[in-house]
């Protein structure tokens, strides 16, 4: 069933209605405000739970049938185990098994390990995925073959969408490397600890039934607690609940490649002349290979400088730590742990502080963390002489990657997005993104290793940096020189069909996601 | 306008609708079923808050303004600097000034030092407490001067009515000795440092509005997080919220009468005997005299067995500190910060892990940690023949103590209250008490300096002592051999008309107040 489509305030063209229920267009930044009440749980009961606090279950199959799985519920899953998850397949395998049909999968991420979950999308079993459609799953989303439609949200917009009702969890089922009979866990000791578990906040706070599965079990009580006992219903021991070698990705080392270490130069320089890294400042730390060059660019400034950031926000890796650990940051919040020595620095260091996503970014509170960072950068991978920005798909039109936290992260005081001007002879600059998942509004300055590009709204950082010898240019010239030397690139090849919604941080629909043309 | 009574499931006579609510009468332990869904906040978007995260404003006064304060609000504060407290008092007086008329105010405790606050009882301004009313106010209660009837919940029912609605607030004004200009807060540092502030969070979590006030202004980000600034509306800097000198008041330091140690003495024996003490248990440190004289006797006699206690949760004073520091006890759940040293143990002893009062005694979750207490120690004014515990009234009838954590406690494993046989010779045990604050279905244990009298329906326990050397004893000889010492005590003299109606932890009425008859 197709749905009406109507243009945006960005004049995309995106459905009015997904997967049954009614959606909003994206306004504007700032021009949408929520009515009515967030989601209201049932009221529980100490009476329905055990006496001695003893939640236990024998197995994940038993909490799932305890939990009534069936039909049509929504089932969340967070994603700290990041590539090295062992749940989320077990969850759907055994929903499959039982016949169950028609399930929404809401990761707060999927990751390649996940691709066993195509078999639950192909049986039948699961409707459709609402979080990130990464890797594999994003392909198979990309060629149509997902039954329902894919809705992508910010990490931020997860947690408004759980908290304002928008999505409605059955059952959440959370991996913890540590837990209590009584539900109480934590990321940070176990043979699968992984840091904090911030992501898994509204899952526990919002979902009707909340299963936390373990390879830990300890005496009670399990603390700190990442996750609130008071709100779990079973607790499952297992022999493994995953890798956590794995939560070190690719991403999470600094680049060698002599451009992209150019293009963080450049971005470090750009923040020391506009004035950007003083004593006190903020920024934020993302993984990425660039993004961590920035870091150590910063680093080496604030040495030089004798400069001390007062906090960062992380996605949190060795180099945040050492940051802390030398003194040039007082404060590392962290809602995401990218590698083991940033686990066990937060084991040990009480300035290195656990927080969730909702602290972190959610747009439907009263103020949201990240709008009180001075500088922070951050991927795409495509932007347009607008300056709006694509981190979803490809220009061959496939949806491969999330949203994380990117739209989320535009909120800062400044938003650099520190990139190459091509990729595999593609340039990145465009006319026109393919996908919008952020507004150009937002997006204050580009960074390449032939330039730097600074959208004419802010014309405070231009007149601070007028006076610089940084390679200053107009975003129309380096689309221009990248398409000397690459050609334009080919529009995609799309169907008429979407196949997926982007949100926007406050839950309106920024763009929608064509069904790619096969040939 | 009088409300028709019924009797509960305890005999007791009750009214149906208090304050022009309809309320439930107390249906027995666990019988009582909430339906329906929790208080729903209203979504919040930080399109209304400022950019930049700083959300101060000049005075408290502004703060309220802007808060929208007006007749037949509903405001609420914490009790966390106990008898030292500044802020209450200036509310009051405030919206007094501004003539505002027929507020509720729900304290999660009161105080002496809030006695000023008699003034807008009379003028109208405050209708009714629902909270406790300590002393001087709950005289004022008692002798019906109070235009609404009053409302006493237990902590845990305190959370439990503001998550289910069953009070809304509209305005919540919280004390806190460090605090950001985002409204992150913590009760650790400052010159009015008072440990945790765990009885604030359904406060800030439920109330429309949330006014934090402090008197140690910090950067961002103050943490830990005891307030989460995402839900804070205004931050207010005073020169001073309190004297945190009067966190720490007579019943934080050990008994020194012969009488209340023998009884200390006789309640840690029991429990030596009843084989409660063992490796791995766990125990609730109160305040009070007696009390903390059984948590140095439960210290002795761990040291001489070698005992380790896996978790206490207090109300923590420096008795608690040192167990913890001695290596006695793994875990210190802290509630309420009861002394100076255990606000610095909170500080720096990662061990010392600041909880709420959700999850300590939240009856309407799933499961609370209380439950899982080996045994606990309480006081009562007065104990009835069928073990029923009165907390609130004194046998003249007048209301002058809060329930605090009474009821909650209650749910522990085992829950003793040693007492003394009389007190001003007035005895103890009575054929019925004057006010029922917890039924004697979960009081296991009486033990006075005469005798310990166990429950029968703890047949377990009087097996387990039943070859040891302590004087066990029926309650009514307990009761008996007082009365022959002291007489027989006369009935409290009481109007027809209810000033106050006790509720149970599940929000249904256990017992009802009434005004006291005046010569």
């Amino acid at each position: 069933m197709k749905s009406k489509m109507v243009k945006n305030a960005l004049g995309r063209k995106v459905p009015v209605e997904v997967n049954g229920e009614t959606v909003i267009p994206f306004k504007g930044v700032g021009k949408h405000r929520p009515r009515g009440k967030q989601h209201a749980p049932r009221i529980s009961t100490a009476i329905d739970y055990p006496n001695d606090g003893n939640k236990c279950v024998d197995s994940l199959a038993t909490a799932l049938k305890k939990a009534s799985i069936s039909n049509n519920m929504t089932i969340s899953t967070h994603h700290h185990l990041r590539n090295g998850d062992y749940v989320a397949n077990q969850v759907f395998e055994f929903a499959s098994k039982l016949g169950i049909k028609n399930l929404t999968w809401l990761p707060s991420a999927s990751f390649p390990c996940h691709e066993p979950i195509i078999e639950q999308l192909k049986d039948g079993t699961i409707n459709h995925i609402e979080g990130s459609m990464n890797g594999p799953l994003g392909k198979f989303t990309s060629e149509g073959k997902m039954k329902g439609i894919g809705v992508l949200r910010s990490h931020g917009g997860r947690y408004q969408a759980i908290q304002d009702g928008e999505v409605k969890i059955d059952i959440a089922v959370l991996a913890a490397p540590t837990a209590d009979p009584f539900g109480n866990a934590h990321g940070l000791d176990g043979p699968s600890s992984c840091g904090g578990l911030g992501y898994a906040l509204p899952d526990y706070k919002f979902a009707d039934k909340v299963i936390v599965v373990t390879d830990n079990l300890v005496d009670f009580p399990a603390m700190p607690m990442h996750i609130e006992g008071n709100y779990v219903d079973y607790v499952v021991e297992v022999d493994k609940i995953g890798d956590h070698n794995k939560i070190v990705s690719g991403t999470t080392r600094i680049t060698r490649s002599p451009d992209r270490l150019l293009i963080a130069e450049y971005t470090a320089r750009f923040c020391k002349e506009a004035g950007i890294i003083r004593d006190g400042f903020s920024f934020q730390m993302g993984a990425g290979g660039i993004s961590l060059a920035v870091a150590d660019f910063f680093h080496k400034i604030m040495k030089d400088e004798r400069v001390k950031a007062r906090f960062a926000i992380g996605g949190t890796t060795q180099y945040a730590v050492r940051m802390l650990e030398e003194g040039y940051l007082e404060y590392l919040l962290d809602a995401q742990t990218f590698d083991l020595e940033a686990v066990d620095s937060m084991r040990r260091n009480r300035n290195h502080r656990n927080i969730s996503i909702f602290h972190a970014y959610d747009y439907h509170s009263k103020g949201f963390f990240n709008q009180m960072i001075d500088v922070l950068t951050l991927g795409a991978t495509e932007v347009d002489v607008n300056f709006n920005g694509n981190v979803n798909t490809h220009s061959d039109g496939y949806l491969l990657h999330g949203i994380g936290g990117w739209q989320n992260c535009l909120f800062a005081k400044c938003t650099i997005l520190p990139i190459p001007l091509f990729r595999n002879r593609i340039p990145i600059i465009k006319d026109e993104v393919t996908t919008v998942t952020g507004p150009g509004k937002l997006i204050d300055v580009i960074v390449t290793e032939r330039g730097i590009a600074i959208n004419p709204r802010r014309q405070d950082l231009l007149d601070k940096v007028k006076d610089s010898d940084l390679p200053i240019r107009d975003i129309h010239e380096l689309k221009e020189e990248a398409e000397k030397i690459c050609g334009k690139p080919a529009k995609p090849q799309l169907e008429d069909n979407v196949v997926a919604i982007i949100k926007w941080v406050d839950g309106t629909v920024i763009d929608a996601v064509g069904q790619v043309k096969l040939e």
